[in-house]
């Protein structure tokens, strides 16, 4: 990011790049963002829109400074010469759009695969009554459940991002926390990066959770006790 | 934790936030301690009973010198200016007032999760014959069992804690070194932060073992040897 | 490797060692190349063919700039004086020797050794569908499959390799981008380290999906949700 | 270990205990030696022979300068004011007296505990056609097995000392390169702490093998292809 970027704040700017990159080596240590997946992105400004998103790509293990584009709603680059941003941005936008929204992030983990592929059928799956579901903003009893809903993969994002947009103002189906796509990953968002961090954190552990459950036989053999 | 604090010895207190903030960052790293879930104790003095409790809701990877809050026997501050302490203080004090306990520490695994649901309704499940017990304070050999009690989770604390305390000073049915609620994780203790760290490395180990057992099929084929 | 080598690109040199050791203390952390298995390789220059490969026997978790031998076309060393190259460098030549491949990686992890046996009758398995998949070089869409061809293991590597470079000049049934060796691990390769990086993630990842996937139970018990 | 120890050259002696603690530190964050458990020792002379041992109940995590403890072929200190030994001290000495063993590493993982247990009633279990074992000492191809012996845990060390001596000894039914105690651990050994380190490792590689191939459904469905 050159120094001196138009009408966001450079000390903001500089915080949200060190943030997305010790959350990439973070994220990349914990196996949720290897072989260059995942995307991240934090809101710069509002009125218009602007986001901080990773460049496509990139080694999210070892984010380097310049490995990140500024956008506008349109998921179009505010400035030139910059990288090229993932396919995905507009994902991140239909998220952000949401009031209170400050970051979004998006991470391919082995439990979320194996779940949004095992549950596609159904749409997606319910989790219920786990204490740690606490942690998801705004929730304050484990006594609550979540349903995680499940898109089909595809490649054209902009259609997915209308059919997100959509789900997001539904109050009949809200998407809640963060949504599945199918055989792809998670995404989730918060009112800034360490909330956003801390949902990501929460679903993977629920993910695992629900995943190693189905790996125990029916039965609890006594010898195993 | 400001400098100056009464009647605390001030290297004690230093060396408690050292301790504490190393093991989060090593019990994150180990995934018990995920999402701002978790929280750790330390007995500053014991007449009148004084804690450094995690603040509530902070990021356990990165305790900063000031996420602590001193409580006394009543789980209330015991100063002024102190972040939000944790709802789950109670159960510290209900651990922390056995005489010889120096630290209590509170972790959320995704193993401990699974088994305190699964054995629930048994009230609890035994671990018996593991080498790895012997590391339990007052353990000499690994012909030992011990019962690992579970509660059901709940929002009321307060009575939650008058249970535990009911139990622990039950000599017919002893709590021994730990106790896990219901989808929600374990409590340990020790009588200093170190004999602490190493029950929950302890209890950690042998229910990734006996979950893992869970996970074998129940014949052993001869292809797999 | 000794300062004043012929015909290489000092600077190229330091940085294929740098960029080696790395890679070996990054995949030792990750558990796919402990116990001195794995070996790696970087393309030197094309003509004459010469490629710098790890030197037979070294940890991987700690590389040593020495740690490394240059060798040509015929897997023999270009120079005196240095530490033994391990045996499969002729699989490192045969991947080489593909237009535009400028490192290969082979790496031994616990997945890739389970899928390696458990499809070695079928020759191989399918992956399909996964987002992941276009991390590999030149897939745009997770609408792909790619067939992981296994070969049996063997310590007649001159035979492996000649079948090998078979295979990859077989248009009916190429290779892809990798294959396993049975009970034995991955080799892939890339246009430069970073992408033969990417490679090898990308198929870990992939392993583990299908590995746990087979972990799970087939029916979905309604406890588990 | 203070300086000035008699007939051990020193620097051989702090090489010992940085290797030692460096090899903790390693295990440690794997997993394999946690809450204490686990005893590590180098031979720092043969005539007499004299091992240096880490002291009973320290976090193999962070291990001091200090943590160690030197004994000879009785398995007693050698020095006054040593920190106690291990109760396990005999079992490295009986792998030690071997000709050619410089250092017995003995490790607590969770696979290795599994195995131990599962297949303890057919007295151990064998291990074939892993590449991997062609990083045990001495062993050149692949088309090998090796036998791992299960001993039953005790807590009388000097008779399972004796009974390890014996087998050791035994050319009909040799201990090959480790073997194992039943709920408790791996032992095994090298002609320097690098070899056996890597004899940990491949053991611990082969034993997740093992381990996860007993989670994996018997059949393979189609849909996880």
């Amino acid at each position: 990011m050159q120094a001196g970027s138009p009408g966001v704040d450079q000390a903001a700017l500089r915080g949200a790049i060190d943030g997305l990159r010790e959350t990439g080596a973070l994220f990349y240590q914990r196996g949720w963002s290897v072989g260059t997946s995942s995307n991240y992105s934090v809101v710069l400004r509002r009125e218009p829109l602007e986001l901080l998103v990773t460049a496509s790509g990139k080694d999210k293990g070892r984010l380097g400074p310049a490995d990140f584009v500024r956008i506008n709603a349109q998921g179009q680059p505010v400035m030139a010469d910059q990288p090229k941003s993932s396919a995905e941005t507009l994902l991140h936008v239909a998220a952000a759009e949401q009031p209170g929204v400050g970051s979004v992030l998006h991470t391919h983990s082995v439990w979320a695969t194996l779940l949004s592929d095992l549950f596609y059928d159904d749409g997606g799956f319910e989790i219920e009554g786990y204490e740690m579901l606490k942690g998801l903003s705004g929730v304050a009893t484990h006594e609550t459940r979540t349903w995680v809903t499940i898109f089909d993969n595809t490649q054209d994002i902009p259609r997915l991002a209308a059919e997100v947009r959509r789900r997001l103002a539904d109050a009949e189906r809200p998407l809640g926390h963060g949504y599945l796509i199918r055989r792809h990953g998670l995404y989730t968002w918060g009112r800034d990066l360490d909330e956003a961090r801390r949902h990501v954190e929460i679903f993977e552990f629920l993910f695992e959770c629900l995943g190693r459950r189905l790996t125990l036989a029916a039965d609890r053999p006594a010898a195993a006790r």
